[in-house]
């Protein structure tokens, strides 16, 4: 079990979920530290995302922790939402003894309905007593809704030779179950470093990793990704050391995306859908993404179907422009498409048995420019629909 | 069987789709006549796209008609597929006595395969050989590839007391066909309308017809919709009598739009999005799309499940201001959110009944402004699945 040094962490059993199971996480500073978070792009935020976003601005990025419930995500309930999201943490900061304007609350579960605040409040106080520094674990599994295992990773790296550690876990079984469809993401670690310095530094690393994955395409009205710093740490996080902290940073939030696609259900292939030589990095990112959120390329990636074709028409529903006779597809190491057409020599039963792995790439070569992009893409399956429409909520 | 002067059209078997049955298709006018047409934004677009685009251009909007093969796209075919999609329009043209570069050409199909071109050819000759008045559901046929069914709807109106009639049909199993993605539509008329006015009449009305469906939000590389006018009808199309004419065209492509919908398989609900009271006829339509594309929208059609946490969800991420406290929410009649809570009394049976008809409306009204926007949009069910990832093309 890591250690952070300068935070607790707990996850008790309030009862809030339906099925059961630890459903309340608390992650404490031992004092304010420097604290950033990325909030969810819909315009429809619930209750705790506001909250949150408006207590991170006014603290100017000092924070105590974060105090978070699964099983209800708090968002679409009105005005009584708002007083719900504010006193789960009253409860947590009188308990701890901080100001409620230093914590965060995230919440994730069914939408529409009212928080169960006698089991929210009698759960927070417990989870107040059950606050240790080895509790990660029990944190990581509160925050879980359909999710079938925890998600963790973690890291420890020298700077100047002086260590510095980084815990984090995520949640969210890939935006696919039904009404919990959010991402919630914690990261602990004790390097020292001023707030703004932290959120430019996650800005950074969230863009390539949390930012290049779809399962389908949708964002949640409660995604929120947090990163805690209690600067216990006495590595010099300045200049070079800096930069190596950035990379281990981004290395670990690509680490629990990748988990975060690998675990949602219905998921049964991760593919990197790599595309090179665009002429800018934004339009390689937006075709890389079309292409990675196709219901077409999707289907045929659940069938291991080497169905370049729907790849090209993906491409050219980018609204990016591009030269159709330069597109070069390659299928893992197979060359399925030079110049628009389809390659000499190609082997369609290649390229299929590459579609049987559960995790491989396909490479889209523009041949325009210099500019790479990366996403993670996953299959549309049977599961998924079954998940989303069988399923009455 | 309709008729409309001027026309002839005719439907044979060349052998090019494996199943068998009509597969080239030919529409010819007497002369030249009036023409527009409306090409996919799929930037891969197929040889015979990029062949009509530029003849129709160069033709200055009159031509004498299309020649239409089902069973094979001749998209990302390289050089050959140009140099086919030519021999195509040239075999028609020469047997009919008129110039090649007075016929469009339009194919659909299997995408990344050569044309076979004596099938296609002895076809054309077929084709042209069969011409007649009466020949519009033999060409209505011919074009299709998995729908279920032709696709055809007529109208007749009369202008200052005088008849002008209108004759269409579609294709396309609403881009849920393996490899075979494409909308093809035709309409011929006999209204006398200069080619200027034929295009600006059929632009107005594709926008809220044919653009304004979503089966996956994949565009092909070979959508097609074009417009023949041959001048025979007396009527005065100027003035009134073009608004009147106008209105008929665009009942006529809504008419073909919704049997495009209920044809495509794996749907089995049309559902009208109606989203009123926005700040924009753009902003309208944007979320409109933006739900009828939704993943989770669209297994919550399939599942019957009056899911109102997924439209809200929907529509905060559509990129578009909005204030959620003000959104509403009506399944057919069942009012589910007021004011972005859920509505006072609402109903979750009711709403699920509604749910089980094959074609309802979901009513979204944002409170911000007078503008409102229409969008079809399905389920997307197992059978979705099975036909895009179980099939192996």
């Amino acid at each position: 079990m890591t250690i952070v040094r300068g935070f607790r962490f707990a996850g008790v059993a309030a009862g809030i979920k339906k099925k059961g199971g630890l459903d309340i996480g608390l992650l404490v500073a031992d004092e304010l530290v420097a604290t950033t978070a990325v909030f969810t792009s819909n315009r429809v935020k619930a209750a705790p995302v506001r909250l949150s976003a408006n207590r991170l601005r006014l603290s100017r990025g000092r924070m105590r922790g974060v105090v978070v419930n699964a099983g209800n995500a708090n968002a679409c309930t009105g005005p009584r939402g708002e007083t719900d999201a504010a006193r789960m943490s009253e409860v947590a900061a009188t308990a701890i003894g901080a100001w409620p304007e230093h914590l965060l609350v995230a919440s994730t579960g069914v939408i529409g309905q009212p928080l169960p605040m006698p089991k929210v409040e009698s759960g927070i106080a417990a989870a107040v007593r059950a606050l240790q520094p080895e509790g990660f674990d029990d944190f990581a599994t509160a925050i879980l809704t359909t999710d079938r295992r925890p998600k963790i990773a973690t890291a420890t790296i020298k700077i100047g030779g002086k260590p510095v550690t980084l815990l984090g876990c995520t949640k969210g079984a890939g935006m696919i179950a039904p009404n919990m469809a959010t991402t919630l993401t914690f990261v602990a670690t004790d390097a020292t470093l001023v707030p703004g310095a932290l959120a430019r530094m996650t800005r950074a690393a969230v863009a390539p990793t949390f930012n290049a994955i779809a399962v389908d395409g949708d964002t949640s009205t409660n995604d929120t990704l947090a990163v805690f710093a209690s600067g216990t740490s006495k590595a010099d996080v300045t200049g070079p050391g800096e930069a190596k902290l950035a990379g281990a940073l981004t290395d670990l939030l690509a680490d629990l995306a990748r988990q975060l696609m690998a675990d949602g259900e219905g998921v049964h292939h991760v593919v990197t859908i790599a595309v090179r030589k665009a002429a800018s990095v934004r339009s390689a990112t937006t075709i890389a993404r079309r292409i990675a959120t196709s219901p077409l390329v999707k289907t045929a990636i659940a069938g291991g179907d080497p169905n370049w074709g729907r790849l090209l028409c993906a491409i050219g529903n980018a609204g990016v422009p591009i030269d159709a006779n330069k597109i070069g597809v390659t299928i893992g190491e197979v060359e399925a498409v030079r110049k628009g057409a389809v390659a000499p020599g190609y082997d369609e039963s290649k390229a299929a048995a590459v579609m049987k792995s559960a995790s491989y790439t396909i490479t889209v070569d523009l041949g325009v420019g210099a500019h790479d992009a990366r996403f993670l893409a996953c299959d549309l399956s049977h599961d998924y629909v079954s998940i989303n429409a069988d399923y009455r909520s």
